[in-house]
């Protein structure tokens, strides 16, 4: 079965011919898997033992659907899987919901379905489920997804902000806002060019690297609002203040270029590639050896003392200064 | 907490201090669980034993966005849960992806998580996790959601197309066509005014009620498409002749009228809570006062026969005229 058409249109989300030549045409090849292929509304899923459920949501409405270093189904994929991973699980399975918009690009879908395969492929995940909506010309923006994953952890593991305590000391796995930037670079509205690509990419190898040191307290991947928002969550939930230090936070050179143009700040754009830990003090150095042994660009960036909850920069310069919350959305729709 | 503003700004997806209010002033009120209260990127979930997972997901984008008998986020719990329930499972827990259209009214968004939150507790799932993304004014309309459903049923149910014979029957637990008629009499195009409601619901006790019937063999909700559509799917996966008789197939009063004024078919509109069953033939008497106890309106609508994969209505004058598969989009967004 192949797709005749070369553009999306209403008649490929109805649930009859169309529809079906599409996900035949389209979706299966790229995605088959013994799951997946039973063509029921619901799939059953195997269970290890010993082993907890994890679960986790995503929508993506990354504009250009298409940037250096992924494009919308890698960046799905990888936005998804790394959640799982943070967790301490490890991925196995997701579920894809697709919107259309009518007159879309047939192999604009392809590329980014086939890239979605690869990364599935790469992370050990399956499709197992998926469903589309095709929405009339301009009531979506080319393409948005939503995905689910789930994976499976050892029964009773145990990472939460609530764990974390004064002295403990925060790391992360490799320069930061890569994704953000060369994103807002791919639109092109800036007039600027360069070879800046996203980091999207499975956490998961940092993840279960860290998870086999004593002294983890917690995993989170610094998407939407990047760095500083989960410093800040982090200050929140603990009500402790969180220092890191702007001189060992891992920023590529051009990235810092481009924000230093355009008036960003790096600690507030999104990667999709790497992870943040919180360690105990005694864990610290050990944690750091363990995530540099698969992330070499990974630091040692802070560490949480009593004190009101708020997150303080210590700037390159000696001085201090407060890191706000984010608050009105600098960089829409960047995963 | 509370939501200060009166309509969604890409500020309420940018992950700080907006989405933050957002999600603590309006969604955890209405969605409260012990799994989605914990504030993490992905939750672990309870496994029973003996059991096997069941996943589904789906996307919802009706239009308009509340109609009688429900809104998107009732819906969107419906269609979900409908989906587990028809594999012979029980729904225990949903994700939730929400994408939003700056502007849309936080009045408007209340309503739906109200009625999502209520249908959820209905249904007996729990949203566990979620993600709101907001997009620009014209880049969505209004709102729309995907959903993924988490069920368990007893290890080794099996309920397949694959298993349907020739001989067996084809059951409906109640009228069709109710949620795409009531659907397109809220737009409003039509100048056309009834008290016509949607029919979404969860079919869970009716699909309870037939896993207890031995030869029952197939279960599916007709939403997108219809019961036409859920035939021809059956029909293609068996090679068989289904045959359909037009008068025992249920159609609501209101909705064959406004289908003739329209020039609908209502075996091709959209049902949102009833069921579509397969069983052997000496199961079908059985089957049929199993579902009547939970669904009045069930009737015996069909058998498949030896013969070519189609699917033949036997018209209430006495001939006979092939269901043809659904080509073009007569009804995007119904569900």
């Amino acid at each position: 079965m192949s797709v005749r058409d070369t553009h999306i249109s209403l008649g490929h989300g109805n649930g009859g011919r169309m529809m079906r030549e599409l996900i035949e045409g389209l979706f299966l090849p790229a995605l088959s898997n013994p799951q997946l292929d039973i063509g029921a509304d619901a799939v059953p899923l195997p269970l290890p033992a010993d082993r907890e459920l994890v679960v986790t949501t995503d929508g993506f409405t990354v504009k250009p659907l298409e940037f250096p270093g992924g494009n919308i189904g890698s960046l799905a994929v990888h936005g998804t899987v790394n959640d799982i991973a943070v967790s301490g699980a490890v991925p196995r399975f997701l579920t894809l919901s697709v919107f259309l918009e009518e007159g879309l690009e047939i192999a604009t879908l392809r590329r980014v379905i086939g890239a979605l395969a690869a990364a599935a492929q790469d992370c050990g995940v399956a499709v197992v489920a998926g469903d589309t909506k095709v929405l009339g010309r301009g009531d979506c923006d080319g393409m948005y997804l939503a995905a689910t994953g789930i994976g499976f952890r050892r029964r009773g593991t145990r990472l939460a902000m609530a764990d974390v305590r004064a002295g403990d000391r925060i790391l992360v796995s490799g320069p930061v806002g890569d994704h953000g930037a060369a994103v807002l670079l791919a639109r092109q509205e800036f007039g600027l060019q360069g070879d800046l690509r996203s980091d999207s990419a499975s956490v998961l190898p940092a993840a279960q690297a860290l998870l086999r040191v004593p002294g983890l307290r917690f995993m989170r991947d610094p998407t939407r609002g990047g760095l500083a928002t989960v410093a800040h969550e982090l200050a929140g939930a603990t009500g402790l203040t969180l220092s890191l230090s702007e001189e060992r936070i891992p920023v590529n050179e051009a990235v810092q270029s481009v924000c230093e143009l355009l008036g960003f700040d790096p600690l507030y754009l999104a990667c999709e590639g790497r992870l943040v830990a919180v360690v105990a003090a005694d864990a610290a150095d050990q944690a750091l050896h363990a995530l540099r042994a698969v992330a070499p660009q990974a630091a040692l960036i802070g560490q949480f003392t009593r004190g009101s909850a708020q997150v303080i920069l210590d700037t390159a310069f000696g001085g201090q200064r407060a890191l706000d919350e984010l608050q009105d959305d600098p960089l829409p729709r960047i995963c």
